[in-house]
This record gives structure tokens, sequence and C-alpha cells, in this order.
């Protein structure tokens, strides 16, 4: 039996990652994949409580060490409770953000060092690198507009507009950085068009 | 007005650290020394929510790489919001368990590379070292006596004697790497005799 595939969906606020995490899902099912979809930070029973910690915006403030370093902790354990087991056994992973989104809002958005989170990258994942990215763009204020029009904020949603513009910097960046695994759709057009690019990307990578 | 000094208390299970801990701040308090009295992993509302999922033996197995970066995620946390600034204003620091611990228990007793904890040990605390450090320290089967005495064990103290026994030995190990620094006192002995020694040193470390 070949190994699992690993596939992350990366993306900014509002940029649609939810409605097309379940669109490619159901698209690798019509192709006979067996496939689990999870999500960072979280995945695991203490990896979630771990994303509680993180999110919860009523917390005392959250050192940017203690932020990074809790996002790899959850990683850790996401890693080797779910995400090796299911490739390991053939299955494929579709993954709510993975390491890119490190590098984006902790990188671009906190100003972290990026070989700071590359140095904790390789610790705790080893080899493990996602086989596909798909990066939903768009412009930070179209994105933002839609996340407040769902009405609730998280600890990182509630930062301001320029943290977001070098968050979606960041992303880019990684995707320069890294052409062949990660490509990028535009998510400020109709519904209909970002589907038909994602049938495009995954049918070229199932192919 | 001087910058506050900091002290750590070491020690493997049942050596007798609580009992000491409160016997060096007493003792400190007689010498006209404010200080605060902290531990690890813990010390801020977020970082005792990280000991909790740390020492939780009913959790899901924690792997060793999100074991690490829980407690130094915890670190960052205490040190910024409670040791520095509690040292910036003059007040002395005293804390049950610091990195030495993670030399002790994850390093010896996990086997996670000495190099890995010292490249976190410098990310999170730059060049905040404790001044003094206090290593009581007993053959393994005494101290474990003593902590089964007690009734509880935490998912460190359900550990076996071979784990402690690397434990004893990582401690014993980082003192002969920071003579100067660290204090072995034999924590088998009266306690009469321990708090002797304690006196000796702290009073040594006061001139």
């Amino acid at each position: 039996m070949s190994r699992g595939r690993f596939i992350t969906l990366e993306g900014g606020e509002g940029v649609g990652k939810t409605t097309n995490l379940a669109f490619i899902k159901d698209y690798l099912h019509q192709h006979g994949i067996p496939v689990i979809v999870t999500r960072e930070p979280g995945g695991t029973g203490l990896a979630e409580k771990i994303r509680h910690l993180l999110l919860d915006k009523d917390s005392e403030a959250v050192s940017e060490h203690a932020e990074l370093l809790l996002i790899f902790a959850a990683r850790a354990q996401h890693i080797k409770h779910v995400i090796e087991p299911a490739l390991a056994r053939g299955i494929w992973v579709l993954c709510d953000r993975f390491t890119d989104a490190t590098y984006a809002y902790q990188g671009g958005g906190r100003s972290m060092r990026n070989s700071t989170i590359e140095w904790l990258e390789n610790l705790v994942q080893g080899n493990l690198r996602p086989d596909l990215t798909v990066l939903l763009d768009a412009p930070v204020e179209i994105g933002i507009e839609r996340a407040r029009a769902r009405g609730f904020f998280d600890r990182f949603e509630a930062e301001n507009i320029s943290f977001f513009e070098h968050v979606r910097r960041a992303y880019l960046l990684q995707a320069e950085l890294n052409p062949e695994r990660i490509k990028i759709i535009k998510a400020n057009q109709p519904l209909v068009d970002v589907q038909r690019e994602i049938i495009n990307i995954i049918g070229a990578f199932l192919r």
C-alpha cells in the first residue's frame, strides 16, 4: 500500500477556507481516495486544548515565544497521533492550515525570525512537508469584511489591518519560495471560478 | 534600585522541595529581602493551564517534542509576566524548579538532546539564568518512597525507577557543569542538617 498524500489549505481571514476544504474533500472522495480532514492548531484532544489557549482573547497577553511554542507543541501532537498514522496507512490528510500559516502569522504578522520557525519546523516535523498546498489569496480588506460578517472574533481576528497585510505578504513569499508545492488561487473571484481552479490543481496533482 | 536576584530550588521527587522553599523564603524575609515565591511549570494563569496539560495523566500520550515545547511556552509566559518584572523592580524571585529541571527530566529522563534544550533556553530566556540554584539530591529510592507516601501521582511521578535514575544523573551533571551557580545538598540527612547547609549557602550568597 502506498503512503497517503498530505494536502494543506492556507489563507488569511475570510478567504473561504471552510467552504473549499469541504469541496476538496468531496472531490477526493469522488475519485475514490480515502481522506481525513483535520485542522491546525488542533486535530487531537490535547492539541485542541492548546488551540483554545491560543485563540482565547480573554486570557493574559500571550508572549510571542509562548505563542510560537504552543503552536509547534500542538503540531507535534497532531503529527504523531493523526497525520503520520494516517499517511502510513495510505490515507490522505487534508489539513486546514499548517506550517505555512506559522510563517505567515508568527513570521509575517508577529515578526518572529523565519530561521526560528525553520528550526522548530525541522525539530517537530523531521522530513514531513505537505505534498501540495492550496493558498487562497485575497486583498486584506475583502477577507476582513467577510470575517467580520461572521460576527465573531478570536484573538487573531481582532488584530489590525497592518497585521493582516504582513500575514498576506508572508504567505505570498512562502509561495514564491515553494513554487512547486504551493499553488495560489485568487479568492476574490466568484466561488465557481475558485473551485474550477481547485479542480485543475487537484486534478493535475492526481495524475 | 538594584535588580533582584533569581534563586531556584531543584531536585527529583520527594527530596523536600516544598518544605525548604518555605524555609528559604522565611530566611530571606528575616534578612529584609523582598521576595516572591513561584514555580515551574506555572506561575501565570496561562502557564498554570499549560502545567495542567503537562501533568494530567489521563490525557492522550504527550509526545516528547510537545512536552518540551509546552514547558518552554509556559516558561516564556512566566519570565515575561512574573520573573523579569519582579527582578526589574528589585524583588527577588525564588522559583520551585526552572530550566535545570528541563535538562534533568526531558534531557535525562526522556533523552532529548541537550543541544535542543539549550537552543530553546537561549530563545526563551535570552541572558536570564538563575543567580543561585540549590539542588536537593537523594538516592532515587528514598525520594520515590517519600513521594509515594503522599499518595498522589501525576504523569511524571508515575514514571519508573530508571527514569528517575536518569533524572538524578542529569541533575548532578548540570551541577558539575555549573559549579559556581549550583550548590548540592544531600537531602537524605535530618532536615535540621539540610537547613543548616541552606543557611550556609544563602548566607554566603548574601555577603
